[in-house]
């Protein structure tokens, strides 16, 4: 794709973008802020801008005089680049110039960590718990008239050098047909043992040689959304993918709600019906949309949090919340598929991850594996941010992990106009530190009607770097801004005036809000501090910081430690690596070695519960600050802050 | 029980019999003759004796003149004993001095070979595929919160020295709410591996102590009848049993016949429901009679021919008819009994005996295993008798078997007045060789409506050694009676009259009847004849004889020798071990070592397709005689013949 070089003046600051990219975005990609209000929809008109070189597509607009539009100027967000080009802020939007020579907060998502399938080849891991094998038995005949599973095991035994080879019953009840089908050629599908003193088991058989058609499918019960994955086991490529609400949503938000309705008369079984409806219409899609046989499909892994995992399984999960918190199972068995009424061939079989305890479940556990986590030599820590934070620290010798109450602050809950990241939230921000105008960007460039979570961190990241917010989460009551103000006995910054929002009155946010927020990355921090303390450690130990689940995708690194959600680190150290339980599902279904792996990293995985570690407290006291109580945790945002500070005194 | 000495005259023979007994009956068991038409029912008035000395009950009728009833007259048939008693038989139903010295063909039925329990228990193998343990775990608190069933198995393992135990998934669904029901006092029941390196599973948990209720089911099924037994695991014992027509029994009387309906559109899913129905009915009748909880069930061990294995299974048949004869598997997995849609708790194991070959089937294997023909030093004959006759030679070190085609004659198929042995069948017979009037005995002592298969055998042996038939099956032309006779160009031996039987005609042997029934034991005398030539044995080398099925515990054995049907040999070495394949499915329920023997046993057993063998058919056609064209075969009969033969020359 074309890149192009945008300088945006008088900063003289320049960035490199891709062809098409809206310029706004480019501005905010370079730490320069420019006045916007509507989200990018370009009906504040207040984005305006002087092209002074090249040329940009789009920014005409009605708002602009038609004297402006001679003179090259253009609404930033409706504009979008071309080639390139020199943009001017004008003077009305630019700041005076001590204050442009603060350096911008530097802007980083994570690097992502993609699923490595190249090195699961390379190490000679890339072994399906299926295997297909197509054999030519010799036809029975007068001298010969062995039964037919016996021929098929013979010969396995004699030609594959099969060892104690299994069969499931399905298997023999299709096998005499199957065999006269094709002239006793047959492609057998081979379970193999997680142990290596163990049984391999034929769990199907098809006529002739279908080696070429073997799949598997990896599944993340998510409790807001289950995300699916069809994979080519022969390649190993994922053929396709699909994303739904988990069905349950209707009957609750989150875990502990779930968990009432599931104690409630029939409620365990509806929960598990909802969600396997949701899961056997993720399947019908993927299938379709890859164009394959159902019946090539061996195995299907599903990773899930422990709540999630219960109700998959209609396992009562009444003393997961209860004191004190018993899961029912840590390791399950293999299950066919069938059994859970999942819509898929009878033989195919049910792969289900290990849960650690009530609140550290199978989607840790697949993140721990499906990261590489349990086979680094670096000391890593593990967040995987929801309503539920869950924290991993260890490396390949050692693992110990937590489950963190967050709240749902980054999933939008308990903030006044919070919403999940869809179109209309606003998910980008920057404050204009002089006239402390914001420039609101929105998820679908369009007028702004709530505040997701990333948009969230990167508000109050902004504004307590300006000075707008105190490190105790409060205001400062005497800026020259008429933003900022009491409403009802609480204080609030109007992010966007009525005019400019989707909705019928000012966006703001409170201090309730930012209250709200605190607490959330609070009990995070301080759950991965008490973890790391309980092992002996401190932070700074850190080599590395996985990050996973959706929110981790959009969040601004540097903002994330601006408010002490995430330790002060070299961004570079933090990567991203997505979905972490399906990753960790679908590397189930590509190596079995995984499975005897994860039965010992979920025996040494330590469990805390924070709630009965006395340091934890402490620790969640001293966090519920912007970004700490100690900010030497924070050395470089300390610097930031001290320079600001000399600026303006 | 009291018995008492009966001497019979003119003949001076005493016989010791029961109280109660009947007194033609008592005189058939003491070779006496005496005319009886109508089976005992005291209508024909024939059977007239007189009591000498002592008394007996009953036996005054109508049918007697007063004055003669006065002299001490009674009909035989209706009089029962009650204390020593000296008859004499009144000298018209008497033979002449001569003959009163043939001494009679003795009468022996098999000496019946009981299921050995104790023995069991002396060499340690009573050890049941499932077994019972009662723990009492410690309860979880904040400082442990093991999930359930981490916690169940740790302590087993712990405790109970259990080593690398699995859970079943339905144990972990319900593990949660029954460790809670009594304070996380629980009993497990382990599956226990067949291997001694294999895994034990935990298969089902129940609150508090419930070692004592631990139970199996035991079930034979027959291509006729269905039989179950309730097995108490504590004791050994038997609880109940029950007794069934299979339902199939209505599409078809015989293997070939079912084969073909299940053939036919959804005819194997109907075979298959018809005989689950049957069995569960079975089972529900033994529970309810032994008033046990059902869930105290932990298996049920299944025995049947090949074909009523797969059609059980539900595993299509259609190749076991169609050359080259083959079955569907030999060994078969354990099966949870609800996906074979028997009426049991979830967690109960189905274990289904293995298959030789298409005419070879579980109940074979089964009566091997439970006469401990498999664990024996002597060479020994098994012969299971039926509508197909099994024979199986060898002992511990080598197994050989074979399947012949009998026909149907000995239950009563083919033959014109044949019927299933039932009330109003002749079952015993006897000829007055002078005068050459019958003696007819039928089950319920009702008028004759037919003859049973070991009816059959007794009037064609005393036809035979009376000389009314020749060695060729062929009736004696020229006899003094007008009980022989010519119809429709068939000659016939008049066995009742019309008024003396329950139908509306003479019931009578025809030498097509006798033709058949030669051909039936011809099959199976040569089967064995063969099956010992193949291993480089002779009849004479054999030490012991096993006779399984319903049939031969009513086969008079001396009888059966002089057809033909077994080899002459001392009675005493032939056992009846009844429904061998009911006793081999109770002994698997019993014993855990027998699981690893069978598959053992299964595969040594050499099978012999005779139709395939060619020294069959000559020694197949040398049998069609009576008893054989070998007469020296049968010493003690041809000195018999010879006795005979210098009497009425």
């Amino acid at each position: 794709m074309n890149t192009h070089k945008i300088t945006f003046q008088p900063q003289n600051r320049t960035v490199t973008v891709n062809d098409g990219e809206n310029l706004i975005r480019a501005a905010m990609e370079a730490g320069v802020h420019i006045n916007a209000s509507c989200g990018g929809e370009g009906v504040c008109g207040k984005c305006r801008v002087i092209i002074e070189n090249g040329a940009v597509d789009g920014g005409v607009s009605e708002r602009l005089k038609p004297e402006d539009r001679e003179k090259g100027y253009r609404l930033a967000c409706r504009a979008t680049v071309t080639g390139d080009v020199t943009v001017r802020i004008p003077v009305e939007s630019v700041v005076d110039a001590s204050v442009l020579s603060i350096p911008p907060t530097p802007r980083k998502t994570a690097r992502i960590k993609a699923f490595d399938l190249e090195e699961l080849k390379d190490k000679g891991l890339f072994i399906p718990p299926m295997e297909k094998v197509y054999v030519e038995l010799p036809e029975p005949n007068a001298q010969d008239h062995l039964p037919d599973v016996t021929r098929l095991v013979s010969f396995l035994t004699l030609k594959n050098k099969e060892h104690r080879l299994g069969v499931e019953f399905p298997v023999i009840r299709k096998l005499p047909d199957i065999l006269r089908r094709d002239r006793f050629r047959v492609t057998a599908t081979l379970a193999r043992p997680v142990r290596e003193d163990g049984q391999s088991v034929i769990i199907n058989v098809q006529p002739g040689d279908t080696t070429p058609e073997d799949y598997a499918v990896a599944v993340d019960i998510g409790t807001t959304t289950v995300y699916g994955q069809l994979i080519d086991l022969v390649s190993g490529a994922v053929l396709a993918e699909q994303a739904d609400f988990n069905g349950q949503v209707s009957y609750g938000e989150d875990v502990i709600s779930r968990i009432i309705f599931a104690e409630k008369g029939d409620g365990l079984n509806r929960m598990h019906e909802v969600v396997v409806a949701t899961i056997n219409g993720i399947i019908k899609k993927i299938v379709k949309r890859a164009g394959v046989d159902p019946d090539g499909i061996s195995s299907i892994t599903l990773a899930g949090n422990t709540t999630m995992t219960q109700l998959f399984l209609k396992v009562n999960p009444r003393y997961i919340r209860r004191s004190p918190y018993v899961p029912a199972a840590s390791i399950y068995p293999a299950i066919k598929a069938v059994d859970l009424d999942l819509a898929l061939p009878d033989h195919v079989t049910a792969l289900v991850y290990p849960q650690v305890s009530s609140y550290v479940g199978g989607d840790i556990v697949a993140g721990v594996m499906g990261s590489g986590l349990y086979r680094t030599e670096e000391l890593t820590l593990f967040m995987d941010i929801g309503t539920n934070a869950e924290v991993v620290v260890g490396n390949r010798d050692w693992l110990a992990c937590a489950a963190c109450s967050a709240g749902p602050a980054f999933e939008g809950g308990g903030i006044e106009f919070g919403m999940r990241a869809a179109k209309g939230a606003i998910e980008d921000f920057s404050i204009d530190p002089v006239t402390f105008e914001p420039m609101n960007l929105t998820i679908g460039n369009v007028r702004p009607k709530g505040i997701c979570g990333s948009g969230l961190i990167n508000i109050v990241a902004a504004l307590f770097e300006a000075g707008v917010i105190n490190n105790n989460g409060k205001y400062e009551r005497n800026l020259a801004t008429d933003r900022i103000r009491e409403r009802d006995g609480i204080w609030e910054y109007v992010l966007v005036r009525q005019a400019d929002t989707q909705i019928d009155r000012d966006l703001v946010l409170t201090e309730i809000d930012i209250e709200n927020l605190i607490r959330a990355k609070g009990a995070i921090y301080s759950g991965c501090q008490t973890l790391l303390e309980e092992v002996g450690l401190r932070i700074q130990d850190l080599d590395r910081i996985y990050l996973a689940g959706g929110f981790g995708s959009f969040v601004d690194l540097e903002r994330a430690m601006v408010i002490g959600l995430l330790p002060e680190m070299d961004a570079d150290k933090i990567t991203y690596i997505g979905n972490a339980s399906l990753m960790g599902a679908r590397m189930s279904a590509m190596t079995n070695r995984i499975r005897r792996d994860v039965v010992e990293v979920t025996r040494k995985m330590t469990n805390f519960e924070l709630s009965e570690t006395p340091s934890y407290m402490d620790h969640y006291v001293a966090s519920l600050f912007l970004p700490h109580t100690d900010l030497e945790l924070f050395p470089k945002l300390k610097a930031r802050l001290d320079y600001r500070r000399s600026l303006t005194r």
